[in-house]
């Protein structure tokens, strides 16, 4: 029995469980399969298309800075993790290792990338030699395993899709540059391009990457009020320089350590936009990065059928010359209220209809994903038309949910406030930190939340810390996170 | 020091040594460093951004024929290699293996994917239900890795990057009319995207696909007249599907197994490349895939320097706007001539030069790294003149790499003749082969070339084979081969 006629499972409402809405939309939606390998997903075509989207915005903003890609080795020898000791120890337990290949024992153990900051480094000590191959601005688009224990799909799994963006500077201040570009791209790509704002600022040292001397994040807020890390900048400083011996002749002909960045981002940009936007009819998917942009579907009796169906595609040809993302369902063993649910619950930002009246008129139906709202309009307009109505489309997604946002970021005092407003809402707090690890990890124990970030513009700043009620260093978002 | 001003290292002639005119260009012109891993490469920008021009060229040919992207698991358990006889002893001897993962001995050994049948085969048991499902068009771009023993760059690496088709039909015909228009895609991508001649065909059993009925494959001769299996297409049969049960109902209502394909190209293509088109001067790359199709140079003395380089500018701006790949060398402190040196041994197709008398008279100079020719032109039609000189190098490149395939080529009737061609030349041999394992065996004991395929269009049909005198049941190109 085709998929496209199973009996149409119902939706678990956000409400109830939001973790089985996800599940259910995902499947339902067929963006992914689970593999019959622990943690690891099979991205189907409208899932990966979603990928190929952020995928070719963020490469050509990578290369308009200046970047280029390149590609390393997936196998990574055991005595690279040995040299960076954070490194090791933030990675260690999570690394595969191929152990036997070509039917022999290997003498040493080759680790499959977990991220590529060692190998990388390694060649970089190569290829960089003076000032003049500085700064050396290069990312690489791969798949990278991270043996997890729990994992979700997009979200979380043992093997997953991302970029890694690895430079090389003469000194901090160009490599912190660097950084903040990176995340700035991030945060302009996430709220204008995926719709979902974010709230961009400093990782705390007790969540930064590990070899970082800083890491920088942009956090996003998902319907159930957690968390999904979006994207990390990190700088680097020196670590990888010294661990790989990467040194440059500076301009005064003197040998340099390299100060170094990277930043990434992953395919659980997938499954955050999913939840950041989808409600209980199903996926809601912001225009740009929507795999189908518009579905076209002529109603009507049997009579005037082929007529409409012939406009239809005359139609279609126009708004798919204009480079919009559309088709076409003209099937005809399938009730119109059958696609009408099918496309929403699949999130297609627009649904078109023509009928045998619409052609009259020279009508067209245009309605929109997220509001429901009927538009009727004339046919010499319709490309037009459909593009004004997905920017508008993308505006009202982004304003949704930055009130969502705005609305589930609350500022408190103290720990015990944030746990009162946890047992019946969800959502992030805002409040002092003294900046101690113990007083981080008490909101982690009695709350379950996690530092998202210290953010760089905090709507208000906290002069005590939520714990001790010491003076504090800083303002931090706390959240629960995916 | 800074890569462009090392001393320029030689590169060995062809005529001397293939082999070390291969690395010294490859290394030399920066397009890729070996790794730490053994038989694992670096493909460093220039390199990687052929292989994303080959990409981006082939997705929309897939994707124009309905086939659409997914991405499935790199590990794939140690059982699944076990359900396709021919496909395990075929694949076994080059798998590597996880073991250990997270700190524990796995259950189950994971291999990393050669090639995803078993993988891919698996869930298309779960997603295939009915000839509603079919045809189902998937392609994959992923890393994979084979343990090879003796490895070259681009062309034979541990690890390296490919796109695997995977499609399953109702029936044999609808299968074969698949595995026929992906080969032919290959074929022309080839020819008219590479500028590299190819020789479409069949392989002979012996060197078919390790679980295939039929694989068809294009063959390139290199300019050491050994060739390249530039492409592979599968009809796999039902073989997979028997294996792993895919099972569909048709439009009678009853189960039947589907009927499968695969294809594939891999990163060996930037090789073969480099290998078809290369002189002692160093790369010659065809303009469609060239990273850099144009690079412009100011010349002349100080004084007229800054004009010059300010018309360069606009010039550029305006080829750029043009969709052009072109750069811009203006530094200083290279003289004209190191850089016409670099840029040929770069292999890009088009220098432009413009010197004070250029301007004076309102014109600019091409340069065809392929003929050498020098070609003055108006500035006024500059864009239009460098577009049609990119499609005559296109075509004189293909033109003789076509020469050469055919003076290369010859027909012999006995294997001794060919023995005695190779003896003093280098080059594929056409000859009647009665069918029989122990002549193919024979020919590649004794002239070291294998059968490279059995050619749709043969300029000559064999009546005999060239080992045993029997009547020939093929006409069968044989060669070396990389």
């Amino acid at each position: 029995m085709s998929k496209d006629k199973q009996f149409v499972r119902e939706i678990t409402p956000q409400g109830e469980d939001f973790s089985q809405w996800y599940i259910d939309v995902i499947k339902k939606a067929d963006l992914m399969s689970y593999s019959p390998v622990r943690g690891c997903m099979v991205f189907k075509p409208d899932g990966y298309e979603i990928w190929e989207n952020i995928q070719r915005e963020l490469d050509k903003r990578f290369k308009e800075t200046g970047h280029r890609n390149a590609y390393f080795p997936l196998f990574i020898p055991e005595s690279f993790f040995q040299k960076e000791k954070e490194h090791v120890e933030g990675f260690n337990p999570e690394l595969p290792w191929v152990t036997e290949a070509g039917g022999e024992k290997l003498e040493e153990r080759l680790a499959i990338r977990p991220t590529s900051e060692t190998m990388i480094g390694h060649m970089y000590a190569e290829w960089i030699n003076s000032y003049r191959d500085l700064p050396l601005l290069i990312n690489q688009w791969a798949n990278v395993v991270r043996w997890e224990k729990r994992t979700l799909p997009f979200l979380r799994t043992t093997e997953f899709l991302w970029q890694e963006g690895h430079t090389a500077h003469e000194d901090e201040e160009d490599a912190r540059r660097e950084t903040m570009q990176m995340l700035e791209i991030y945060r302009d790509f996430a709220e204008n391009f995926l719709a979902m704002p974010v709230i961009i600022g400093q990782k705390t040292p007790s969540e930064k990457f590990a070899g970082a001397v800083d890491t920088f994040s942009i956090e996003a807020m998902m319907k159930d009020g957690k968390a999904v890390q979006a994207g990390t900048s990190h700088y680097l400083g020196t670590n990888f320089a010294v661990a790989f011996d990467i040194k440059y002749l500076n301009r005064e002909n003197q040998h340099q350590f390299v100060h170094t960045t990277s930043w990434g981002v992953s395919t659980r940009l997938i499954g955050a936009t999913i939840m950041a936007h989808g409600d209980d009819r199903g996926l809601a998917l912001p225009p740009k990065v929507a795999p189908t942009q518009v579905i076209m579907i002529p109603i009507g009796p049997p009579k005037t059928r082929e007529q409409v169906v012939a406009r239809t595609d005359e139609l279609f040809a126009e708004l798919k010359q204009a480079g919009v993302r559309v088709r076409v369902d003209d099937r005809a063993d399938l009730s119109p209220g059958w696609k009408f649910n099918e496309y929403e619950m699949r999130g297609v930002p627009i649904r078109v209809e023509l009928g045998p009246r619409d052609m009259e008129n020279g009508q067209i139906v245009l309605v929109s994903r997220i509001t429901g709202e009927k538009k009727i309009v004339q046919q010499v307009n319709f490309v037009q038309e459909v593009q004004q109505l997905l920017e508008e489309i993308h505006q009202e997604m982004f304003n949704r949910a930055k009130q969502h946002l705005e609305e589930h970021l609350i500022t408190v005092d103290t720990l015990d406030e944030f746990k009162q407003y946890l047992e019946t809402n969800r959502g992030f707090a805002l409040a002092g930190w003294c900046g101690s690890e113990a007083c981080e990890a008490q909101v982690k124990e009695e709350a379950g939340a996690t530092s998202r970030n210290i953010p760089f513009s905090p709507r208000e700043s906290k002069e005590t810390c939520l714990v001790c009620g010491d003076k504090a260093k800083h303002t931090v978002v706390f959240g629960k996170s995916y």
